[in-house]
């Protein structure tokens, strides 16, 4: 029979273990990103600069920890799955630099600093958000990366599907027409599986693709990270009510402010708590093949719907 | 001896065979861009539509032109040459999108439509300049592109270089910031060859890549297309004080009108139309190695400095 998810988690590495793993990839992807774009003193500097305030911030690092968890089940090399994590986090960036843009979320503070665009400028903050789009793309291409170019081809398809139209700036443009759409139930679930869904899953397919492994396999961890992505976004709902801005670093209470439907407001708080640990349960499910190297990957489940920021 | 470039055009196709191509190569690649970006009713349709709006605007797609032709010299099947050819059209159309926005530019008219901005919204406007920059990556990386993936990430490599900080994006960058900088002749170069000119001889460099050429024929037709570039770029400046808005689609006087350096504020009108052909001479010295098959590509050199729109 199917052990529950907590019983996993007791079985598993232990948060503290899951928070050390993501503190170290963390500062490894932080140094990844400092080279992969180095700041230059031509006249475009100003640009790389905008670009190095966004990528280098601070941020958890979940989606280039998620790339390197599923690639170490394959024991990948930590100089690919890096690259790779470096990549799909540029793509995370630029997403939040765009949508901080006064036309979009018109956002002035981000992780506790203030948005690109109030940093630099709006020009600046459009394009900075473009070079991060382009240069994840050209990270991938780079022979760097891994040597095979059918391996580094399909992850710039995986990417490049993750991230457009039909995955996360689908999800975007979804959002922002939210009010006049009038989403159902399935609706909302659909705008949260292209915005934040589609690139977490991407980030674990990345992992396995770096690796060269089974479609099977791949799969399994695109359909974990789409459940745990859904757990993700949720437990953010969940803290735009319960938490405080010195918790989660922005403003909160934004979400009911603007009239913005969320599964909590849809659901209700506790509701909206049991949906997200059933999706983690979900999501955990998916790990079963890969056995006790998958414990951190586990621990990432539950530790995204019991974070506090 | 070298023969002059106008000796070579008059032994070439001749600018009426030149533009009959250059009209066919543009019904054929805006039927690709039809196929590549099809309309979907999804919630997410909405951006969608925008793209398609900036995509399918009737240009003069001169960029799809450059990869057919220079993939005509290796005989590639148009299969494969209009799908590089869409993706370097969508980059360049993404751009446009965002150059144009407020923030940037601000402009109202692009070939005698509305913006996107303004036929749409600003949030829409960066979204779909998002998804084509994202599309056009994902167009590459399909194996309908080119069976081989060491061709298909080459081609990835290539379009991100020429579009990303250390290319297109990085002459926006100095073309915003061109007054505080002070450019000398070098620097206007420098931020010409960046905005314009890395893409279209990127265009000319896929045609080869994708034809899987030599380096040293892929470096032949870059440095072709680094001059084209240059000298089209030209050419828009003197349109900007010669031409009338009827016959370009687009406002003129801006230039000068903002105070903005160009080649012609700086040399004055009759150096810069000089300049304009010994670079169109230069391109065409690159050709010599591809012989008469080289002719379209001869003609485009010569279209760039005589054109009116």
């Amino acid at each position: 029979m199917n052990k529950s998810a907590a019983a996993e988690h007791s079985a598993g590495v232990g948060a503290e273990a899951f928070k050390a793993a993501l503190k170290s990839t963390a500062d490894a992807v932080n140094a990844e990103l400092d080279r992969l774009i180095p700041a230059v003193s031509e006249p475009e500097g100003y640009v790389v600069e905008a670009m190095r305030y966004a990528a280098l911030d601070g941020g958890k690092r979940l989606r280039p920890f998620l790339v390197c968890a599923a690639a170490d089940l394959f024991d990948v090399p930590r100089t690919q799955s890096l690259r790779v994590a470096a990549a799909v986090e540029m793509v995370h960036c630029y997403s939040l630099i765009h949508d901080d843009l006064p036309a979009m979320d018109d956002d002035d503070l981000r992780r506790g600093r203030p948005t690109v665009h109030r940093q630099f400028d709006e020009a600046t903050a459009i394009l900075a958000g473009d070079a991060l789009l382009t240069e994840s793309f050209a990270v991938l291409a780079d022979p760097a990366t891994h040597p095979d170019g059918n391996i580094r081809i399909a992850l710039v398809q995986e990417l490049a599907r993750a991230s457009g139209a039909a995955g996360m700036v689908g999800g975007q443009m979804i959002d922002l027409r939210a009010a006049e759409l009038n989403l159902d139930d399935a609706g909302l679930r659909q705008l949260q599986d292209l915005k934040t869904g589609c690139i977490i899953a991407c980030a674990c397919r990345s992992g396995a693709v770096v690796a060269g492994a089974t479609n099977e396999q791949i799969d399994a961890l695109g359909a974990y990270g789409i459940a745990l992505g859904l757990a993700f976004q949720i437990a953010d709902d969940i803290l735009d009510v319960e938490g405080s801005a010195a918790e989660t670093g922005k403003a909160t209470g934004k979400d009911e402010a603007a009239g913005k439907e969320t599964f909590v407001s849809r659901m209700g708080l506790e509701n909206a708590k049991s949906y997200a640990r059933s999706l983690a349960d979900d999501a955990v499910g998916h790990l079963k093949a890969f056995g006790d190297k998958a414990a951190l990957l586990r621990e990432a489940a539950m530790f995204t719907v019991n974070r506090r920021n």
